[in-house]
């Protein structure tokens, strides 16, 4: 595997924009891309993961987008991150070696959720089959218990990965539960992996436990003011971390609270990035109108701690 | 669309059968067909749903696995029904018109379980973007909440929906709740509707309450009996119907304490029918030596109210 | 212990009568005994359980409470059973000792629930140590999973019971899962258990399989009805039992879907029996005046095979 | 109310001795009090809580253990809180005055559980009902919702809450929503209130957004170095912090997969202490002679920071 660039900071998790009769708009992603580096300080992508409906895509439509994103992110883009998952294995190979094909900076893999892995060595052979598809890619595991119901400790998978995926880079952890995030960081000794925090409300207490950066939809929109709560955390400046992170967390309790979801999100990147997102695909529907004006008037009304306005 | 004869009876959610490597073994299904028909008096299957794998298998597979059922169904089978349902809308589209160019009896789509539908509009929105690619073929919807935790009530779905699929055809019921299937039965005055019940230990009491059918993994290998069960209730004999019913769930009550899956029905057929079904695919792993000695011997044991064994 | 009269049919789950100002109404069961036995033909009851809100009673309540149903019952119900369970194993044995002294005809005692069992030794544990403080009193474990989250199988639980709680009776069975039910009468070989069946929605499937009668909420005010249907189901005239399960289940279904609980059985039998069940107790809350007209117009549009209005 | 010192810092989950014999061991907290000042410069207790069993005993028992520690904490204690919550209020309010006749520094109350409240209004209610036995007593609303399945928000309760509940103090918020937790910090500009952790496990990252304190079963045994991790966190020495989170976390992590609860939390306590807790109330059963020595050894094998063993 070719050494690489090392991840830090934050991945966008990226939406996959739609034309009003329900096709990828392909065209928008060189806009999208512009957007995240230039407004939201955003360098790193996640594509066709959840925030994206990937498993809302065929096959076809999600490759056409991990190569659109390749070729638009080239040259502007730290890492592309293909998610390749799916609920059947060839597919996921299928996928595995096309973002190979396509020099992904890495792939990542959701935990099978149909049929679900009922222990560690369940879970790690699927995941390994996927991997060794595409073995000069590094290998993200996409931990999100609450929409698998796959609750297989991170801590416990690690032990011994190395051996059977070699290409083993890290974890998007999408789950509340830090204790099982801490024993990961506990483990990591020789900083060799990369656990990238999934649930943007609370990523700060993330950071605490020693999350080593994050993916989410809400760096398309919120990414400025997040990699300033970065910043501030590393200073040290903790105060100042925290009300970037309880302002956040005003917006996101806020949406919450209406009801917020893919639809929801595409809505508020249309409003606040001016890119045509559209509408999302069955199963989901489209945001209210209710929905829109409300959150556009939450998250203008609030003030960020460097006097912007979101 | 041609007027058919009523699916009554049973239908088999068939096994799909795999080589020792993984692959679909294709060959098996002629075989599989005839000792549906002969040894089990089973003519009606269900192809490509949870028994089968449906959901680990790519299109191109579900595809090939559809048409040899078709081929070899052909003068042999009542009814084959194919499920095409899936994650992403184009795929089950495209299944569904594959389904409706191969001559299928009928097509089955379950709810999509990764982005859930959150209510009725939203869930029969989904299937009517499915129905309409097949508009000669009956359209059933396959409710299963214990797995894709979607608990929209079918006798909500049903109120207005020939309208909006004007194939409908029929559920497959594969939930506890029996006072829904018992509205369900009480909103199909005209008989139009099929309820085929897929809680195969719990038959009996389903067939008490209306429904017409059953469709389910344990009519592989219990079909005759179930069929006794069958006649018994029509006839009515009902402490006869009862004692068979005692005895299935005998079987499954105590492979269901082993740990009873997909994996292990393979087993199952296997030792049953002599048809070699195969190992099943990740993340399933296959049953264990010991839950097939227990299983075997445990069906062995059972005497039938006709004298038979199993 | 003295030798008793069988129980059979159905078993009325009482509701706890309170005036305006919360306190229990005792003088009124005297008019709600004469009204089970004559308007409903109901002779059985249960007493402090779900329905009764006996977990939101102070043991002096429940005290007080069965004295009452003992005294007024006295000669006119064949079967007075308490519900003595409790989360703590003291107020268990109290309320246990208590019941035998007013010479209660059975004690029910459900599964603790905020520290839970976790398997069927540790159950047993529990209910041994609360039945034999009661040795001449007939036991019933009251299974309720869906509200307790002890998913503990029954028919585990039989194996050698009898050894353990020498006054094991039945179990009031209120869940959906009917081959557990089925498996407790494989196991009932000598007929010495009785198995109530608890989701009165679907009790005609319940007999199906097996069930011995029936305990519940809506047979205080739909019992004539349902006695109709044991009737229908006993003679045999299966169509006519569905028919009453059918009509049944389209109140219930009705209601559910306005929300249906405890405060709402409440009013529809304040409406239906004309005896003041005054309002819930906290954390329930009374029921809305538009549930209660239109649960009111449903049941009163309700036209029974025999020609009743409800 | 009389002015009272601000509760900070680290509370003890009280465990309840018992005799092996089952019945409480009152003469126990006086060497139990001393133990947490003297050991683990604790001084503030919480009582009759979960790990506590305060749901396992009669309300007899559960003054007779209020009495005792208000008793034994005179003049050692800093504050004394009583968990008074019950599945019925003349239980919660018989207790509520009881706390209040003897003194207690505060008063917390668990949702009721069987009957949910479903809204905050509901809730509410309840707890005002509580509450207001106990005019002079500051009240803490104990949130758990994984025990509870009461998953109301906090942020939303303390809206008005002060109206409703003049005695209102604060939460004890055992739940990893801590976007939940960070929204309560926000609402709570005056400082008015207090946000006491309860999930041990991750207590740094409930105090990276902003939790005052913490309750919890650990801090009976590791409530000295938990002492050191919150200096460190204030100092701020985050990375000695987070290394003391690590540890705890390693010790947690591991009893957790041996299966690890009330029962155990006793074991470990008496081991470490010295002081005979004994066996848990049923359901509850003893710890295992496996889990203990496993237990004894992983916490004998942790080297804290400071060069302590444990």
């Amino acid at each position: 595997m070719i050494p690489r660039k090392k991840l830090k900071g934050l991945v966008a998790a990226t939406i996959t924009p739609m034309t009003p009769d329900g096709k990828i708009n392909l065209p928008v992603i060189r806009q999208y891309v512009d957007y995240l580096v230039n407004e939201q300080n955003v360098k790193n992508v996640f594509v066709n993961g959840t925030t994206g409906e990937g498993l809302s895509l065929s096959i076809q439509e999600r490759k056409q987008l991990a190569e659109e994103w390749m070729c638009q992110g080239k040259d502007k883009l730290d890492h592309v991150i293909i998610h390749v998952g799916a609920l059947n294995l060839p597919e996921c190979q299928e996928l595995a070696r096309h973002a190979a094909a396509i020099g992904a900076g890495g792939i990542a893999v959701i935990a099978p959720f149909f049929f679900k892995p009922t222990n560690k060595d369940e879970l790690v052979a699927f995941l390994q089959k996927v991997a060794s598809e595409a073995p000069e890619v590094p290998f993200y595991y996409y931990h999100i218990p609450p929409l698998t119901g796959v609750k297989i400790r991170v801590e416990e998978l690690l032990d011994g990965i190395k051996a059977q995926i070699p290409t083993f880079q890290g974890v998007k952890f999408s789950d509340t539960d830090l204790l099982d995030l801490a024993q990961c960081i506990n483990k990591n000794e020789t900083g060799d992996f990369e656990f990238l925090y999934g649930v943007d409300e609370q990523l700060l207490a993330a950071l605490a436990v020693g999350a080593n950066g994050a993916v989410g939809s809400t760096y398309n929109y919120l990414g400025r003011q997040t990699n300033l709560m970065l910043q501030a955390f590393a200073k040290p400046d903790f105060a100042l971390a925290q009300q970037y992170q309880l302002l956040t967390g005003e917006f996101l309790n806020f949406v919450i609270k209406l009801g917020f979801g893919v639809a929801q999100t595409k809505a508020v990147m249309t409003f606040v990035s001016g890119i045509p997102m559209g509408p999302p695909r069955l199963p989901l529907v489209d945001a209210s109108n209710e929905f829109i004006v409300k959150a556009k008037a939450k998250l203008d009304s609030i003030v960020w701690p460097n006097g912007d306005c979101s």
